[in-house]
């Protein structure tokens, strides 16, 4: 029985807009950072799991990214086992 | 003039409480997923520069982390340029 960590990132999709992205650009630009061309603002998560095998974290954590962390129509994921 | 990107992660201090983290926690087990002991949700941000250099653009992305992008009471911050 292993514990595993993992990465999981949420971003929005390229097609879609990023309002709260846009809005840090604008307050970065406002602030003296004028060389900030682009934001995205995403999410990160940092899971520990408990007694799995690393296929079957992969397995796990691909599934909550997918029906939980991220909603698919908007946003995308990608995540990685760290130990 | 090179475009840079860099990435910034923004995460609750491990001695701060993350309710939002603990939230996702219990919403995974009631789901299905017994398996996740612990759950830690951060920021994360893609940002595209302008014309810096690598040193350049590490001593902005610093300070924007540490100045806007972070709330250094409760939150720590790393940062990577990427390209």
């Amino acid at each position: 029985m292993a514990a595993m960590k993992a990465h999981v990132w949420v971003m929005p999709k390229r097609t879609v807009l990023d309002p709260q992205g846009q809005a840090i650009q604008h307050a970065l630009a406002s602030l003296g950072f004028a060389e900030v061309r682009d934001v995205r603002q995403g999410k990160f998560f940092v899971l520990e799991l408990n007694g799995a095998t690393r296929e079957a974290a992969e397995k796990q954590v691909e599934r909550m990214a997918r029906e939980i962390l991220a909603n698919p129509v908007i946003e995308e994921f990608r995540y990685e086992i760290v130990e």
